[in-house]
């Protein structure tokens, strides 16, 4: 790609409103180890919402949302070794860290505390802000992309950069991943249906825990859980006490957590990958009694992400998705807000008009 | 020891008032794989306290608590393989538990739910009420008696049956046991000085945390700490934010643990081994932010208690302890309410004037 030929369009979001419209603007010159990547689709993720309402205080607008990016690769720049032309990649939640720090060095780069987030980050090098996935044309190092496998469905594989990682880096970290052992995962949203999937696929016990009981059959039918617990049913809740070596709790609504310690086995583990605003109520004498373990994850490395989505190709994991065109993001936007979709919005970026007319 | 021959002397509590007094009861006749123990000193654990004012509402009075033993052994069953007469021993929190569920079958028999506690337990075999370390004698299974290595001195060494194993079983199991790295050791008290004795015995960077900066003196130079954080002092925390590997918590009096968890780096490891009687509140946002791990730990295996023990012996770390004779047990009792301690209460059991006279 020649310098100057990098123009993007896009849906920026223009204020606190969140809502999104057509936007031109310019992705920066390919430096040497650059992929120019195509976008095909790009999942939309609650932490979107957040960013583009400017909940958490540090919205740069305009901004263009969007952190869960498959497409191809369309160019590489001269030091790129990693991919070509024509590649299917994937980009996640984050474009660049600092390289050296211990969690960039452990490979557990979303840690980093200069992480630079896809969307509304700021780049190490030229202070530029970063602008995400819902627009033509994307451009980012290819230590930040990953390949995606052949096999999967590139809009169901969208939300594997995000969701996916989300939850797999925590079950492959605290061994969540071993055949037998008897998996909690609590709420059946974007997350944790991709939860249930990978737990099965490990060959896990896998029991669906919600506070709606007509998720029930979505997720023993649907999804392939073996039980269903209704959080809100002491009964029930009891029955399945000290039965699970884990539990991941993918709610961001304000919940008990209690109820879902006494779920574990000593020593069990429970993760917690939503993000509540009032701080979790831990009882010391569920943890100390149990020896239990409460760890928070939040999205994976690049090497993680990797193995994710190598692990979902082998099994064919995908996302459930509805797939909805950009003229429809808004919308899209209001319905993730009340949780009206199953499972998660996938906008067919490539499918749709995008950015402002020139004429 | 002939059958008959099993008259004990001790304290006991009568009632909620947690007052002791004099009490003479039977051990049980010796099991084959017993060992008889002429008890010398024992520790006066904040569990003790809760326990005999029936703060718990198990209670069984009369009740002669004590759990932190150390004595000899004066008789040994025909099964025993282990000790001999004469041999220095220990016992800890638990005399018995199931043998074969996971907890015990790892090793980490304090989280069996069939644990039989030392003191207020019940027998397993006989469904007898189990009596503590503040009495004469006590016969327990040699597979839950340990040695204790003939070069600690025996009243410093009591109270790591409990305190010591309680800091020192976590600390190596979640790798808080590595030289080089950085240890916060929140609270300075039966526990906590412990604590900052292994982690320097470790070779870590030991940083005590506590609400009274007058704690700064003794926990730097009487323990050797290398720094000390006023919790209070939000200037101090803040410096320290991110450079701990982890962190342990020995406070049972409610306290926030936000701020505890700001002193951790990402991926970092909280382990709470006290017991406030309110929940902890842990914000999600610190914890998935960061990959932080919160994890409850209670007591310690038989086998992590000799482990700890041995450990103790070659670096010669023992309690600090403050010794009295039983008669002064109650007053003991009420200073450990407030903290009057440095840092642990140790009856000298075998000095002392036990029972009730029999003329």
């Amino acid at each position: 790609m020649a310098e100057g030929n990098n123009e993007a369009h896009g849906w920026a979001a223009r204020d606190a409103s969140g809502h999104l419209s057509p936007f031109n603007f310019s992705r920066r010159v390919p430096r040497d180890s650059d992929v120019t990547i195509k976008v095909l689709f790009c999942g939309l993720c609650h932490t979107d919402l957040h960013v583009i309402k400017n909940e958490w205080g540090n919205a740069m607008y305009p901004l263009v949302p969007g952190h869960e990016i498959v497409g191809f690769v369309t160019d590489v720049a001269s030091g790129v070794t990693k991919f070509k032309a024509g590649d299917n990649v994937g980009v996640g939640y984050f474009v660049d860290s600092c390289r050296s720090c211990e969690s960039c060095s452990k490979g557990y780069e979303s840690y980093c505390p200069q992480l630079v987030e896809t969307s509304n980050g700021v780049d190490l090098h030229d202070g530029a802000t970063t602008q995400g996935g819902f627009s033509d044309v994307i451009i980012v190092s290819q230590d930040y992309a990953v390949r995606v496998p052949a096999t999967l469905p590139l809009a169901g594989a969208a939300p594997l950069l995000c969701a996916g990682v989300t939850v797999f880096s925590p079950m492959v970290q605290y061994g969540l991943n071993s055949p037998g052992k008897h998996l909690g995962v609590v709420g059946l949203g974007g997350l944790g249906h991709v939860a249930v999937k990978f737990g099965k696929a490990f060959g896990m016990t896998v029991t669906v825990i919600s506070t709606s009981p007509s998720k029930r059959q979505e997720a023993v039918e649907l999804l392939g859980a073996d039980a269903f617990l209704v959080s809100r049913d002491a009964e029930q809740m009891k029955a399945a006490a000290a039965t699970m070596e884990c539990v991941i709790d993918t709610v961001s609504a304000e919940h008990p957590v209690a109820p879902l310690l006494e779920l574990l086995k000593p020593l069990g583990q429970m993760v917690v990958v939503g993000l509540p605003a009032k701080p979790l109520e831990v009882p010391a004498f569920s943890l100390v009694g149990g020896g239990k373990r409460v760890a928070g994850s939040g999205g994976g490395g690049v090497g993680e992400c990797q193995a994710m989505l190598d692990f979902a190709g082998e099994h064919g994991i995908v996302a459930d998705v509805e797939v909805v065109g950009m003229d429809y993001v808004n919308t899209a936007i209001e319905r993730l807000e009340r949780n009206d979709v199953r499972y998660r919005f996938v906008v067919d970026v490539a499918g749709s008009k995008l950015g402002v007319d020139s004429a």
